[in-house]
């Protein structure tokens, strides 16, 4: 269980006090304010704070292109135009803001997408706490054969025991050392800047990270995807929750063109138009790798 | 006027129908919400929609610093070494969103800031109205003689007419141009995107402005200065009003450190500190040139 | 033509001296360096710098990957990999800088693409030449009577030249005008930074614009469609067979991957299988509206 | 010794082949490229990669200013005069690419510099080298008693060596046990993607890293400041090295501006302009909190 009674007290205190405001409200995130989502072992992500709704990518959209606009009749269907021809700055009007807590192996995948704020915790200046990431049994899994970035089976028996065990007891003695390192007991301590470079990468650090829809939908859309690890997949996984009850339309229209849509290249849209006039096509005939049409092969029977 | 009767109807209603949320809510901001502060001959800058407040660039800064920060007391201070120290991204965690009608001339020099959102109203898709910057006549101004990007005195009598004859007669005849060549009655009518070159620099264009604090205040800090041209600098100054009601204590400080602080440099900090010792410090000997010496006299009798 | 002969004297010089250097050198690149590419009546692009070739991608590709890449034997099959799972880093790696002149409605959509670096030339500072696009009679075109934001057929007759009567007529006012006012004979002279606002968007402006080559992908995806305005696509395609000889393999794979390519919704995919399987597929049955429909059509009738 | 006989090679190879090229040559430069300048106990800097000089600054500012630059009478004047007034833009128009190998925690540090593209060894991918940062005796040293996040005195005698001992011996382990767990002798052998999770914070990895001059100024001013961590700072310092061999006139107006300048602030100012006129300055009477004065003084009588 991630957060404390402190913390658990200080939420329901912040979800005490509901304020007037002539802002843009959404419903559906006002549930969401400040509990955590509970994401691997310790870790969570909560929303802080938003900024916008489905009605400002409208609003937004609308502004961009004025008067001319009537055509296009429901907000719905103007949000699924403009995810279609991928019109990416009404999606950029919404803004969220959250608390993540994870291990920092994740943290440095997530990092990796730089159009957003963060404030990270400072081990620095603090100390970190006694928190790390151990997979649960079934996510212990073997290096895959097919994929030189991905994982196979989960390992069993003695292997996976003896990983468990190996997880489990460096992190501790990791960290023993580290209270050790700095304990200004009978000794001066080392600098925390320095005894942090003791601890393993399933210690769990915490951060705030603010980013717009526009590239809150490609982060997910790189990290909710089935090739991301697992570790950080399930942090995206639980942002898609909160985020179809932000902005309905806009997510389901994220779903619908990029989550489970899937780019053809030239060659495959040329196929693809020969199959369906009954031609046979091949590997050999088809101008792709071997590699392209298997993936190619993957998207049509799917 | 810039706002239509139906545009103020628009603007009442949202403003009678506060909704419950239990986000950081800002009670100076909340005045501000939608209403117009009109800026030049017809536009105007409004806010639609903000994120975060003094405390939450105190919060952000404290999940970045953790459990150390019991020695800076009180959030004004914590912000103010913030802003001392160039600690810049708990700063980005507040967020506002900005509608604002402009001419064409000063969106050019705005839209140069590149971190922000934007969605512009398009000429490509839409009618632009016909309205036009004319400045009045004391901002009617001559080249300067000792700057070559700024404006000396106002220009008077018959120079000053004749500015402003060219400037009105011209924008009407190509806007009467503009709307004979798209036009559809007994023609076809030139395509919006290709009829809107016609249009002059001071025709107003408007769009949402989306920005974090942070970057906002760079934005001010060189639009706000004495240096920038008049036609932006007086929508920034609307816009420091605006913030200053929304987060009273990082505008002081940003007041403080940013817009009323000088940056000297290495050879100008050794003048002063040989000046404080007693010591003729001149041009000669300061190891500066003759401008930079005018730069720092400038700042040192300000 | 964009160039005086002073000009073309400097761009000789320049050509004239080869220098050796260590650092990787793209043989079709170097044929292009400061030759103006013309494009419009007035515009021109020309390579400043660049950095950078098809194997500096690997080469930051194969850090990424480390040891592992050797089941990807070749640099173009690994290009071609990484643009088709959307691993954009290493194309970042490459770095451009153009020399442009383009009209500043043109300059204005251009700009919105925020993740590149400009100079622009100071119409504060300096005075702007008595240069306008005027488009060549094919280019004068209707309305489109199906979309909003694009243009038909040509003009033909009184009414094009009609049209090519007030572009000419309007930008020499506009200009004898801009140059009455600023003027500082038997008179003051209007600052600069005012007297520009007479000029109509039609006027040429010049800058310097630097980009990565995923983000320049990204602006020709864009801007080289069959849906971009055509008084910008020129500028892409001139761009396009910069790149081709720049980066041979990156750009067949773009080609390939992005601009010949499409993407395809979850319905989209979900009717094509269905298709593939014998089943009548029509609007009514497939899930989509009849825009969704009709953009299917297309590319599967392409 | 960071590199292998192998790399050495490479390198050699690579320096022994110039050719011609028509850019920008900075002669300083060539005498960089390929060449590792050590850094720690394992890391290093070197580059690959850059893309203009002094001259391309000047060039770039000048379109932006057009033909009224005569005034600013050589190219290291206007470089100056550029920094001093914060044009930023010029500086954007040259770029440098690094291969850089650092401590995990150092990169972590380093990421937070958004504006640069990354290629990092993937360690999902990849596996890690054994090799760790170990400080050396005179840079262990006792947290700061004056500032959270800053570091005092070295440790000595016992305390030291038990620190040393803690951090060569914990990372040995866990390096063991990386190896065991995915070792595919006898056993599956656990996703690489997992077993890095196990490995501490002074693990060594590496990266390319492109960044604009502009970009690069300010992360130099924030990591080879003397409040930096100095296992961030020595790359720093190395980087600068190479930059004022690459961009002279820029690096010497950088120096003096930015990192041996100050910013004073509206307080600040109007305290040295009260002692410069003999008035006798407190804190009791400068309206600063004592942290300010301090931080004040400090910058008077550096």
């Amino acid at each position: 269980m991630p957060l404390s009674p402190e913390q658990l007290a200080e939420i329901e205190e912040l979800r005490a006090n509901p304020q007037p405001t002539l802002r843009a409200v959404s419903a559906g995130m006002e549930q969401h304010l400040y509990k955590p989502l509970e994401v691997l072992d310790h870790g969570f992500v909560r929303v802080i704070d938003y900024m916008g709704d489905d009605a400002a990518i409208c609003q937004a959209a609308r502004v961009s292109y004025g008067k001319g606009t009537k055509s296009v009749s429901n907000d719905e269907g103007l949000i699924r135009y403009l995810m279609r021809h991928w019109h990416s700055t009404p999606f950029e009007m919404c803004e969220i803001k959250l608390h993540v807590k994870l291990p920092v192996f994740v943290a440095r995948q997530w990092i990796r997408h730089r159009t957003a704020n963060v404030n990270e915790y400072s081990a620095r200046y603090s100390i970190l706490d006694r928190e790390f990431y151990i997979p649960e049994p079934q996510h212990i899994a073997a290096q895959s054969v097919v994929n030189n970035q991905g994982r196979g089976e989960a390992l069993t028996g003695e292997e996976a025991a003896r990983v468990l065990e190996i997880l489990k007891s460096d992190a501790a003695r990791c960290y023993d050392h580290y209270e050790e390192m700095i304990s200004q007991e009978d000794q001066q301590g080392l600098a925390r800047e320095l005894a942090r470079m003791n601890l393993p990468a399933n210690i769990y650090t915490q951060w705030y990270w603010k980013v717009d829809l526009h590239n809150l939908f490609h982060f997910l859309r790189l990290r909710a995807d089935a090739h991301a690890q697992y570790e950080i997949r399930v942090y995206a996984d639980a942002i898609c929750n909160v985020v179809a009850d932000w902005v309905p339309f806009a997510f389901k229209a994220f779903e619908d063109y990029r989550m489970g849509g899937a780019t053809l290249s030239t060659k495959a849209l040329d196929c693809v138009r020969r199959m369906l006039k009954g031609e046979d096509v091949s590997q050999e005939n088809s101008g792709m790798s071997k590699g392209e049409w298997r993936e190619f092969m993957g998207i049509l029977e799917n």
